[in-house]
Order: structure tokens, then sequence, then C-alpha cells
């Protein structure tokens, strides 16, 4: 029976290749940064250091797309690949500002280390404003030297041009989805439709099928049937990496996870589990519910009571079939998405692991 | 002698042709957005509202650059100079974010807009927080949209890649230019050279050299002499404008001016009015312009004396002949860059204006 291990060394193996090249294009600007002030070059710095410590999924969903569609030049779709890797650091610093997270990847939140360096340096408007500020800042940057990257790619330029345009349109509505996210976080009453249509703009489209689609196009790919198993694939693997991220941001072990377990509880955020949850719960727990989620000061206690709820209600159980259904029929597209049998197995790997991962 | 009548004119007519573009475009992009919800529907029709009330200096431009270095498709050019349109608004945004502005081109901020529309709509994250997360998600698709239409070029292909290799560049130093300026607001002790570093690479740059360097490179513009020409002019160009900037922000009639008079002193901005002012000012002076610059509740006398200290002290003159002196400076430039006796009035008027314009 196949596992995700294989996945899982393919995306560890698909780090250690990039956090080099990833660190050596941020020290770029980083000393750029420097050349102008403290502040600059200590946030390059920051994003350096947090570029080298991404999942590395997004890219390795690049470098695949582009073996899915006969691209032969590893050495270059692996430095171009990291384009996503940089706009994934970039926007979760504008992320953890909205969602008031703390840590991230088991370090101190862009804007929350710059409150800090903010009080240090004794800037005159508040602390917390100067932190959020930078981090914007930042992310901005990183936006802008992913686009470096990706249209500094050395493939025919009507395939870069393909591919930026899939970029761009995906990020949009990845914004407007995020936009979206913002406003639902706690709403009472929301429809499975609106919560779903969320979740797939904010992250499946662009964990997956974003990252497949821009490494397919950068190779030359045109076919239709090939993008629509493409598609399909992406489908089920942005879904299984979803919902295995909310159960972990509940349930993973916090350490490993690097980030505060509970937090979507905090932020009042409508995941898969807490949406079953609402729908399973006596009138009593749903009160206890709703009255938890978006609480800035929700204690352990009741992370630890919402935990239990999730569990007892049949919920956790719920979500994670459904992951492992995506997993399931995620593996129906491989055949359809290349003849070659190691790839094929890397593609199955993957997508189990998506769904094994704890962290 | 010549004035900045032509010049003026020149920015309506861009204006003019190139607002329906801009309107057009955003349209798109809201349809899609009031398909995925109301308020990335809203937050679309904010910035089609917005982009449609820009002062064109900068894709004005791009299109000179363009027709400077030879460029024949007035209709193309026209068409794509709005990428930096797209991308001025997109960054005002963030700006009027970071700065806490409340108005902007005769309108309520994003941030401050949304604001409301989380009262109104009972988000359950405080509302101010939730106006700055979302018009943030706004100024990120804002940039994604500006690169859409970038690459849409319909010029040679390594012409807009080099283009687009410039804008990147230009806004990774924009974005660290910005993080400084946030991070001085208020100081009380600046070099010089730091603070005209800072309004150069946060303004001149992206004002002038940027849109200049874009327009004659997509019309394959290559001659060395000819863009340290481009240079020469943009620089002045870009100080002129800055230092007009400063003036009408502290000067201009609010109504015309489209946001409140005064801010940059209630955010503690360090532009050169008030540089030259601590330069000049006694002691009891500087203790009230210490004591004023950067308090979030500034009064209205309190910007009226700071006003009334920046003319009395002579800083006002001195920068506004700093102003004229790029003016003059900048006119030396113009026989290096063409023979087109057209091109030249309309560049020498067009930084005339820079210094006459009123909003």
């Amino acid at each position: 029976m196949m596992d995700g291990k294989i996945g899982k060394k393919f995306l560890k193996d698909y780090i250690t290749r990039t956090r080099p090249i990833l660190t050596d294009f941020v020290k770029g600007e980083e000393k750029k940064g420097k050349s102008m002030g403290f502040v600059p070059g200590e946030l390059m710095k920051s994003y350096r250091e947090m570029v080298a410590l991404g999942k590395g999924v997004r890219g390795t969903l690049v470098t695949l797309g582009y073996k899915l569609a006969g691209g032969k030049d590893t050495k270059e779709i692996t430095r171009v690949s990291t384009f996503i890797e940089l706009f994934h650091s970039a926007i979760l610093i504008h992320d953890d500002f909205m969602d008031r997270d703390p840590f991230r990847r088991g370090q101190i939140t862009t804007h929350k280390k710059f409150e800090k360096v903010g009080k240090k340096i004794k800037v005159k408007i508040p602390a917390d404003h100067y932190g959020n500020s930078v981090a914007v800042c930042l992310g901005d940057a990183g936006y802008f030297m992913s686009w470096k990257v990706l249209l500094s790619a050395k493939f025919p330029k009507s395939n870069v041009f393909k591919a930026a345009d899939i970029y761009a349109d995906s990020i949009i509505s990845l914004t407007m989805g995020q936009s979206l996210d913002v406003t639902i976080s706690g709403a009472e009453k929301l429809k499975e439709k609106d919560l779903l249509n969320v979740i797939w703009t904010k992250s499946g489209d662009y964990t997956a099928l974003l990252p497949l689609r821009v490494g397919a196009v950068l190779a030359g790919a045109k076919d239709k049937k090939f993008f629509k198993a493409i598609e399909g694939y992406a489908k089920c693997f942005g879904w299984a990496f979803q919902i295995q991220d909310d159960v972990l941001g509940a349930y993973a072990d916090e350490k490993k996870l690097g980030k505060p377990v509970g937090s979507d509880f905090r932020e009042g955020k409508n995941t898969l589990l807490i949406y079953h949850l609402k729908k399973r719960a006596t009138k009593k727990q749903l009160e206890f519910v709703n009255n938890t989620l978006g609480n800035p000061n929700i204690s352990k206690k009741d992370i630890l009571k919402m935990k239990k709820l999730i569990k007892e209600s049949g919920s956790y159980d719920y979500v994670v079939k459904m992951g492992w259904d995506y997993v399931n029929e995620g593996k129906k597209y491989i055949n359809k998405l290349t003849k070659n049998k190691k790839l094929r197995i890397i593609l199955e790997s993957l997508l189990i692991y998506m769904m094994e991962r704890t962290k």
C-alpha cells in the first residue's frame, strides 16, 4: 500500500535544493535594503529567514506541473518555481497581520516583530500600527520580488507570458477571497457553498491549481484534456491540503506546527471543522461555540473544550474522511497526467502526504 | 514665456482618454468580485471609482517616454500606460492605511470606508482592523491588475520583459522607502541626505523616472546617452512634483486638494518644508514644532500656526525656490531627449505645471 513517505521526501529534497536559491535572491535585496537604512535591512532579513522556512508545497507543484508537461530543464524550473514561495511568504505576512497572529513557522510574525522594533527605536506612531505598516510594506516588496523571479524565466517568452497571466488572475481572485474570509470570520450563518468557495479561492486554487498550471504552461503544455486532468488532481490536492491544514491548526503539536493551536478559533475562522460542528451542536453547545469563536482572549480551557466538541460531535471524523475521499478521488486523475511511472508514484504519494503530514 | 497650460491640457487629455480604459478594465474584475460576494464587489467598485480620479501624471509620462524613444503605437501605449495608474491607486490604498488618512481624492479612504461597511454588516472583528485588512486586500489585488495590464502589452516581448524588470526593481525600492518613511515620521533628528533619499525613493523615482524609463524601453530605446537625459529630466520632474505636493499638502484649498490640509503635520511627516523650518526655528518654536508634529489630534489652530511659522521662517520660500530651480535645471535635458518641437514644448510645459498646479 502506498503511503506519503515518497511525497514527503520529494518535498524535503525540493526544500533542500531551493533554500539556497531563495536565500541568495533575497540577500541581494537585503543588501539594497540595508544601504537604505536599518529598518529596510531588517525587514528584508526577516523575509529571508521566513522564505527559508516554507513547506515548499507550492514550489514543488510548479516543478511537477512542468515535468508532467514534458519539461526537461530541471535546474531552471527549480529556480523559477521559487517565485511562488516568495509570493507565499509575502501574502502570509499580510495574512498574519489581518488575522492578528503572533506566530508563524515557529517564529514571531512580521507585524509583531516590528511592533517590538518600533518600541525599541521609539517611533512616534503607535507601535502596533507601526508593526502592521512596515509588515504590509514587506509583503508588497515580496510580491514584486516574486514577479521578478517568474519573469526572469529562461523559457520561451510566450510561455512565460501565459504563466504570468494565470498567476495574476489567480492572485486577484485570491485577494478577493481573502477579503471575504476576513468578512465572514465569525459570521453565525453561512451557506456551505459560500464557505467552500472562500476556502477554495483562498487556499486550494493557489496552493495546487495555480502552481501546477504555471509549471505546465512554462513547459508549453496546450492539450485541453491534460489541463482538465490537472484541474481534477489539483482540486483534490488543494482540498486535502486545506482540510489537513484546518485539522492541524486545531490538533497539531504546537511546537511542530510553529503557530499557536486554536488561533482559528480565536480569529473566528469558519473552518470546515467548525462548520460541521455548528451543524451538529446542541442548542447549548452552539451557544458556547458562538460565544467562543472570535474571542480575542480565548482561554486554553475553551480551546480544549472546542476541540473536544469537534471530536464528540463527529465533525472531526467527518472532515478527516472528506480529506481522504479527496485523496482517493485525486488518484484517479494521475493516469491521465503522465505515463512516467516515477512521476505517478510521486503524485500519488504527495497527495497522500497532504493528509498524513503532521505540520 | 512658457507656462504650464499646455502641460495641464496634455494631462487632462490623457485622463480623458484613459478613464474609460481604466474603468472598463476594473469593471471586468468587479464583475468577478461581485460573483464572489458583497464585499469583494464593493471593494472593486471602490477601486474603480478611485482609479478614475487619478491625476494621470505617471501614465502620461509612460506615453511620453515611449514617444521620446520613437514609439508610434499611440493607442497601445495609452492602454498599457494605465498599468502605473492601477499601481498608483493600489499603493495609495496601502499608504492611506499606514498614514491613517481619512480622505483622498475628495473621497473617504478605502480603509475608512470599509470600517463603516464593517460596522454596518456587523463583522465580529474590530471595525477599524476590518477596514485596514480589506483595504490591504484591495491594494494587493491592484498590484496584480497592474501587472496584468503591463504584461498584456502588444510590443516586442523582450521590451516588455525589460520594462517589467524595471518596474519590479523600482517598486521593491519604493516599498522599502515607504517603510523608512513610516519609520522616520516624527523623528526629531534626521540627516538631510536620508530625508532626500526617502523622498526620492518613495516618490520621485516612481513618479517620474520609472514611467519614463518603462515607456522608453517599451519603444525599444537602448541608447545610454538618451537614458542619461531621461534620468536628468526625471530627477528634476520628480523633485518639482514632490515639492509642490508637500506645499499643496499644507497650503492648498482643501476642497481642490481632496484631502485634509495639514495631514502631513498630523502624521509627523518630515517634508522639506518641515525640515527647513526645524533648521531655522528658534528654540521655543522648535519645541512647538516637535510637540505638534505627529499629534493625532492636532487642532486647526496649530495647523495654522505651523503654516505661519513655515512662511515666516523663510522655509516656504526656500523650498518653493528649490522646486523652481529643479524646473529650470530640468529644462536643460529636453534638448537631449528629442528633436521633435511639439514634444519639447510638452516636456517643458509639463515640468512647469508640476510647480504651477493647485491640486
